[in-house]
């Protein structure tokens, strides 16, 4: 994979016939481009494209560098009280929209969160502007989940590794006041252990999506989804409506995403901010364009 | 498991209130009893209530008796051209019909029904009924596939036990030209090869229904799912409208039960039927009431 | 019309199978009993039911009274951060809580709200609950709209006399920044002129709910709705989910409703209180139950 | 407006990237131009793109012409089945596909369609393709009503000019066994008592959609849609999968469309045609190309 795919700049020169943004407009830059003519691209659905060019993803090349070709319905433009930085993160921020809404999260429901990583609280910060009561955080790490809770969740859970899925469901459930369930489960840890849990900690007909990626094939209990006929969904990338609503969520003070950049560093540093992430010594870094 | 919950009968008294059937109706008898006063009943999921009274399921007696007293409303009047034989298959119909509800099947599209036994094979029909173009069998039993193909399939297809899920998927695809994959798939059969082979022989954003019980836990492939952003549904019997909706589409022809019948016995001999049907000598047998 | 639907209450008594709520227990009271056995209660819609028994509509009384009788599972515990009189102002709420569903408002969405009375004013409440980055309040009557802004609505649009529905349409659209116009569209008012104006002020595609009652037949902008391809809506009453959604928003701090109390007063003054309210010189009187 | 805009032909020349068709293929001509770049060609609604070419609509020639340009996405592929002559067909049937589809019908239920001209009888021809029951026609030409029955109705209806379109209503829900009233109503005609016969048909909760063109304004019963809290949609032209679902219709035999060919012309005779089209001497007149 090539570098870069969350991104925001400064409008440089626009084609004739743009009309959404002009000269010296700030903009989020959505970094994948659908081929706008397939079966998927025409239902509404350009994120299951099969000819998207999406930014780093080979042979497509990312987004560091100076000057970036990209359609003008591609950018959206920022308002005035968002800063680039926060249009960086809107990459980011739509991914946890399209978990959310994939999730189908309406006013007054709850939500556990597995995972506490820039996705799983970008999941939990949307879920809690879409309305929900109930937002659970899980994770094993102390320090996310603190992390969490003063940012969105509203209940915290650490899994103890002597219980079962099962167990764990119902010390969820219990403690977080769910009654029956959840209304809905989001795995944003990839981790084979939270989404078992999340089947049994999601009320009957409930629903689940799988945002976190992690191993290709997992021992999952499908009779639990079977007879609970829960909905489960897959995720994957944004669709139409989701970097415009990511934009909108932050503009109007729904999200906030300041909270996750945990250090801004110079290009030239860029190098050494991706070797420090893996060591996972903070949420996000953010990299300035050279001058 | 106490035995019987598919039947019909005929109405021999009504309660006061009672208005949609009177005393001499043939009737088809839904065999769960939902309490009417919880979330699931009252949101439309009568199926999924937690206090259900489901007949021959403990401590619950079954329907194998002469008289058995239920509510009016989970009557399902038969009209003149429907036998009682058919009244009782409407049972097994209702659970195709919820089936292939979940699964969305909408007119001119493309289903896999895995398992090609009496629930899948009324899944086929269904599916059929409700306008798929493309209605694939898939079943290691040559004969049953065969009956499935004259029944409702358009294709019938035999997996290797030497291919691999994603290369029966594969094969599944080419050859019933299927292009990216199909819009949905089904399983009725419960094994774990099955299920496994249906995530990767859905076209990307499609649906899959988990119809069949097996294996509480299966190795199941996530991340397919996940990229493809599937939406995979559990199914449990049935709930509003599926069984007057079976009993319209035997009474309007679009689904034809009678086939299903492998032998009528005598009350007298439904103990050796049942034996008989383990052996999977037939796909149902009928028993008759007693005179 | 018998008076007395919009009420709370203290459990004094419960029955032996009643489980969510007991003695002592305050509750708002849903006040419509439906007959849990037809098509639309057992498919979810329970407010279309026939059978409905409606407190305070002919031939049922209302519940003015000192005890009345109730099925446990339409009586909804209020938290201790409720007050009775927030309790008494859940049935309005849920009027509000079914229309703006009905309007599908999502988070990020523009809803013109026709009418600035107890109804329109709680569904702005609820539409901002809901995530409605645009809320406009459209009323005559200047006060009412001033209390709209202050209440919930983002905008306030006084239409002109002199000018036809599309023109006031058209006004709204351009100085509420709704670019090519609303996503939604509720009628609070039964006024005529509002309802054709609505019609055009709701984008291609959008939706248009009648909540407020008025003349039975209008003249309406039929081809209007056609070439945009509305999707118009009817509310009535409110139905699963509804009341419990109402409770938690005003005990979550998402709507406020003690605003709309004008005024509380005794038992013994509640003939001149409805007089007063007739006046409109009140949102909601507040009649306090005999001691 | 510019003529012509239900058309077939032969690929005579295809770009580099199209995949679809190939030279010598015969192909449905879809019409409209979206410009694929806003929210409405985004979210799978092209229909209701603000910047669509249409063929006919000025400025925009029609395809009465030797050659005629149109995105390869646009083609689609008759099969060998279908002669040119249905191809031409597919877009009044694509028209009935879009406003049956507004209509929600499923399996089972019951429709009642006003208008049997061409677009209505191809909306009772679909309905009854995607499952309906029963299927009422409902017109004042006795010979059309004749021949919507042997088409596709399933029951005929002619209003009398002496009752209330509430009086209509009753006796099409009594004549025509609907009980509470049909699941859904389509007017296809365009005329004031249709449009008000329609929302007193339709049950509680059911399903209303303006096909028909008319007047601009009409008196409409509001409240009765209102308080049976109807869920009515306009229709305009058909949008993603509607042209490809019609052929799929056509070239599965569940609709056929060739009864609709009154009369087969020369390309020297097409004004004339015309012009005896006006006078209602036929359904449709097919133009052939010149040699």
């Amino acid at each position: 994979m090539v570098l870069g795919h969350e991104s925001s700049g400064i409008v440089k020169e626009v084609g004739s016939a743009v009309t959404n943004v002009k000269v010296g407009d700030r903009v989020a830059m959505e970094p994948g481009q659908p081929c706008r003519h397939c079966k998927q691209c025409k239902s509404g659905n350009y994120n299951l494209c099969p000819d998207m060019a999406f930014a780093a993803t080979p042979p497509y090349d990312g987004t560091i560098c100076r000057y970036y070709r990209i359609p003008g319905d591609f950018c959206y433009k920022l308002p005035d009280s968002m800063s680039l930085e926060e249009g960086a993160l809107v990459e980011p921020l739509a991914v946890g929209v399209h978990i959310t809404k994939q999730a189908g999260i309406r006013p007054g429901q709850s939500v556990v969160v597995f995972g506490a990583g820039p996705v799983g609280l970008l999941c939990m910060a949307v879920a809690k502007a879409f309305g929900a009561d109930i937002v659970v955080a899980v994770d094993v790490n102390e320090e996310r989940l603190k992390f969490a809770k003063q940012y969105a969740a509203t209940h915290a859970f650490t899994p103890s590794r002597s219980e079962s899925p099962e167990e764990s469901a119902a010390r969820i459930i219990k403690e977080c006041g769910l009654e029956v369930g959840s209304d809905a489960a989001i795995d944003a840890s990839g981790a084979e252990i939270c989404i078992q849990t999340a089947q049994y900690v999601v009320r009957n007909g409930g629903t689940y999506v799988q945002g976190g990626m992690g191993k290709p094939d997992i021992n999952y209990p499908i009779m639990a989804m079977c007879t609970k006929e829960l909905t489960t969904k897959g995720s994957f990338r944004y669709s139409h409506g989701d970097y415009s609503d990511a934009v909108g969520l932050v503009a109007h003070g729904r999200v906030s995403v300041k909270e996750l950049i945990s250090k801004k560093v110079k290009f030239e540093e860029a190098e050494q901010a991706f070797e420090d992430t893996k060591k996972a010594l903070g949420i996000k870094y953010l990299i300035a364009g050279p001058e």
